[in-house]
């Protein structure tokens, strides 16, 4: 082992000494061989996302910590399993870090990676660590299942089903920019909770896909007016979104004098919420709850058949465009 | 779309360009959804593997295309599914570049993933991209599938089986050592060629897979004196080698004379070969070819009861520490 850098070995018992060793009957193998093994059940498809999480794009650990790298970095992963109503079970990650401090960082990340993990009873397979000259590169792949007959897909929308979203929209963005006014808001404010440890809404999305209620679904990663566009796109259809009915963040009124945009702006284009956005045919509408699992649940507009996203306030109609976040600005 | 970056939905058509739609009918889904998803085959595991590829710690585009680097990220991926005797299915990239020129990047990369994705039947299922402003890094996540009896993992190496390797050892770093020396070596020598664009011995571990000829098995990406050692390790048991049987890379003698180190140096401790290395019981060595599909196949040793590594050579045993290729150094 050189100084500073953990090896594979130590690295490997780190892992099991946080996480635990794996308990589940699914895994033939322990951590630490040339791939992961895992069983799979019959009739399941399997589900596979990747995310990448960046220092100075996703995150900057002058206002977060390590914990909340790792807790985020698997939390937006989870929210693309819920996003196809399925089940996430595996989790495996990549880790390019600097030599200086790297076990300590690589410690708390995975303290914060295993909370969430714990919660969602999904199991950490393998992984890869590296040096990096350059800055820190973090990518989380998860892996879940899903019944075919389940699935939902960003395709199915059709003109006349009704528009939800769970839970409420722009508190994300809010905490980001509080963070970026003051980085030492003591105790951490909702808002920054939620920018910092959101929460993927699996249960929702489970309920949804078992039901078999919504014609398409997406998590909002890159806010409502961004996603809303991707979801009509692939299914060749138009939205109409009533500004009214959009479930905004609530702020103490303290919090919201320090903000530069009405909280409908964050609603329609502050990212990283991971809410679901789901289409609902209109007969199967009475079944869709006010509540999921304690989590709200908001009719915000209807898909339409001319393609384009409108927004319908008091003064009328406006074309509402992508403003969302966007990772490549 | 911000300038010089591409969207999401311009990826997607890039790689749908490049890769070609996906023809495969245990894919229920085209690219671009919140996951990817696949139909699993009865009475097989599924592996999983991921290789972070960063920029000054993997590659170094002064020297190397963005063809090479795309390459090289599934190759050492397939690799590790080839290691575990298994067939390599599906890919997902993670890329996180800077803005200038990310869009020529992303082609050629995906030019350079999809040309030996084509040769080893893998299919591109998604992915993530987004901005760095601090280099270059890549994730390759593999999934393939084993059947549990064919699984070849990196325990069960019992004293007294023989020990192989397919073949050659040292050429990659030596292709390395060439490139550092001269970036314009045109054209490009074996060595260079293999440092560059490696073969996963897929066919060969499958091979033995099938037959169950062998006992333990690692693919060689730092180096033998480093693999073998954790193959030793995770086996519990020990090894000794023979320097005059290891399979030395061929060097024309204007090449060799560039190089600080003799190509015994390069075969114990040099990195990134992608051979396979693994222990055979001797009732069954009987059995091993001396090719496999046309590569060569080559016992170099035999697995001990006392752990440690020896090396045997004319002046006697030596004790042969790991020095191989240090992604952490």
């Amino acid at each position: 082992m050189r100084s500073g850098f953990p090896s594979e070995a130590q690295m490997i018992r780190t892992i099991q000494r946080i996480a635990g060793r794996a308990k589940d009957r699914r895994l033939p193998l322990p951590i630490g061989d040339d791939a992961a093994a895992f069983r799979t059940r019959p009739g399941f498809l399997i589900l596979v996302s990747t995310d990448a999480v960046v220092e100075g794009t996703h995150f900057d650990l002058s206002y977060c910590s390590a914990e909340d790298v790792g807790w985020k970095a698997l939390a937006v992963n989870l929210s693309d399993i819920a996003a196809m109503g399925g089940t996430p079970l595996y989790v495996t990650t990549s880790i390019a870090l600097p030599r200086k401090g790297a076990a300590d960082f690589l410690s708390r990340f995975y303290r914060g990676l295993t909370a969430i993990a714990r919660e969602h009873l999904v199991t950490l397979i393998g992984g890869d660590t590296c040096r990096s000259t350059r800055g820190l590169f973090l990518d989380v792949t998860i892996i879940g299942e899903v019944k075919p007959a389940h699935m939902l897909t960003r395709r199915g929308a059709k003109p006349g089903d009704l528009l939800y979203v769970t839970g409420e929209l722009g508190g994300s963005t809010i905490g980001l920019e509080l963070l970026s006014r003051s980085r030492k808001l003591v105790p951490r404010s909702a808002a920054i909770r939620r920018h910092l440890r959101p929460q993927p809404r699996c249960a929702a999305g489970r309920f949804l896909a078992e039901r078999k209620l919504a014609s398409a679904m997406i998590d909002l990663s890159d806010g409502l007016s961004t996603d809303l566009g991707r979801l009509c796109e692939q299914s060749g259809v138009g939205a109409l979104v009533e500004s009214s009915q959009l479930p905004l963040a609530k702020i103490p009124a303290q919090q919201h004098r320090l903000l530069p945009n009405a909280l409908l702006h964050y609603a329609l284009h502050g990212g990283e919420d991971y809410e679901l956005l789901f289409a609902v045919p209109q007969r199967l509408s009475r079944h869709v709850p006010s509540q999921i699992d304690g989590l709200r649940v908001c009719r915000i507009g209807r898909i339409t058949r001319p393609t384009g996203i409108w927004l319908l306030d008091d003064q009328g109609k406006h074309r509402l465009h992508p403003g969302g976040f966007d990772h490549f600005a």
